[in-house]
């Protein structure tokens, strides 16, 4: 699955320029489609060709000519305008089913792009499979060790997140003494962050006592080669600067990016990081 | 229970003014604990007494006094300062289990001085025991019928706000599209509509195309005597604001503070207003 020529669909920010990196640094064999307007510029380092979002035709003619079986789509895309989205004439015939998907929210939209490519035979990728050094690993992985309380919220924080998930409302939840302090759903991780510090003292930590955890979990109906939980320098900052002591989220469904800067970070601030599977869990 | 003399032990707000006025409209017998620094100024216009949080000793013995077997405690109160409460000896006496059950949060503290008076013989009385008016009503109360995918939302936002309860997370969840816009945890409700306006486009309505409902429930272990829901015009107003068609509480389970005024904003504003029991879920 992880090998032979892969075209990493590159849209913005880090994730696809550390997979192209790694691709490099491994030699396997790859090349980059830069999504206009949205691929960093730093990706034009790498074998590959700058794509508009439409132009499907150009890209099937691309895939072709540079022999890729394996497609990686990652990075941030703006949602586009179907109405006035430019295409070529590949575009046009797979748009309409592609806006019909889009109806149904972000994940429907990419579901159907990754569908299109593999309905012709291609076999889509995760960053986490093109780049497994993206994933975190198992237990303790930066920061301090975790108190008895520290461990009790992480254990309750992935509890809580897990259900969230199960029912499709967010990917996150931070738990301080046991007690749910926010849940996220569509306003995203660094929003639900933000609130934390507004929260009474009485319930919430300091930068100088630190209380509660941050977990970041997969829903169960996520694809994951299409879209899995991550985190960076920023979201340990946030948790931090809302007064938690730790951020938690599950072995092989955890994107860190820029590792050893976010890990750095991590130990710089106090703020732990855990990879948690189900040897973690308590017994019942 | 909802007959005798009752103790109304007040904080702010327009609840206990509103249990007051139904406890002289309809001559049942009654008086006022004004709680010090919370009560409102209308009170007093109320049979009754000034009274400090922590003076234990003076209000049982003003209970005595007034021969109360019934009370009512409603209304907002901010959290003390156990270490600085000005008390009497009676307070003495009962401020150290109460200060105790002050870390377990707001519910474990009122909790706990509802106990101490039922240890003592005296029966706790909900604001809705004592002013049943004060109850939503099956149906549609106010604004429009809902549409075919309001009703949708209503009936999804009313599912998932009851899991996030059962969770003891928090009371309230905002849906549209059948998707999960937000859930309040610790912030409340105000602040999880605030957030609303915030979201894409794609996923939230607007003042002109309104979307999506606020399910406010109780949660299954709240002790609705202590604590029930609440929606007010400020509710229907941050409803409307945010760009949802309506609100949906249980009947029996949810306060409507000043009804009329209430009912008469959401007509005005086109929200809603719906109490929901089992006969309104889809069969399965």
């Amino acid at each position: 699955m992880t090998s032979g020529k892969l075209a990493l669909i590159a849209g913005g920010g880090a994730v696809p320029v550390e997979v192209a990196r790694y691709l490099k640094a491994t030699d396997r064999p790859y090349c980059v489609l830069r999504l206009k307007e949205f691929a960093e510029p730093e990706l034009t380092d790498h074998p590959g060709y700058d794509v508009g979002l439409g132009d499907f035709g150009f890209i099937f003619s691309l895939l072709a000519q540079e022999a890729c079986q394996n497609i990686c789509m990652v990075g941030y895309v703006r949602r586009p305008d179907f109405d006035t989205l430019e295409h070529d004439a590949g575009g046009a015939a797979h748009l309409p089913a592609i806006q019909a998907a889009g109806r149904g929210g972000d994940d429907s939209l990419l579901r159907q792009v990754a569908h299109m490519f593999e309905s012709k035979g291609y076999v889509i990728e995760g960053a986490h499979e093109a780049n497994p050094q993206l994933l975190v690993g198992h237990g303790l992985q930066a920061g301090p060790e975790p108190s008895a309380k520290g461990h009790d919220d992480m254990v309750e924080a992935i509890r809580i997140a897990n259900v969230i998930g199960a029912l499709d409302i967010g990917q996150a939840a931070v738990v301080a003494n046991k007690i749910t302090l926010a849940v996220e759903a569509q306003e995203g991780t660094d929003l639900m962050l933000a609130r934390i510090s507004g929260l009474s003292p009485a319930l919430k930590g300091s930068l100088a006592d630190r209380k509660g955890v941050l977990a970041k979990v997969a829903k169960p109906i996520q694809d994951l080669r299409l879209d899995m939980p991550t985190i960076g320098i920023s979201t340990v900052e946030a948790v931090a600067q809302a007064g938690l002591c730790g951020i938690v989220g599950q072995v092989g469904k955890l994107l860190v990016v820029d590792k050893t800067a976010t890990y750095a970070t991590a130990d710089r601030l106090g703020v732990f990081i855990y990879g948690f599977d189900d040897s973690d869990s308590p017994p019942r």
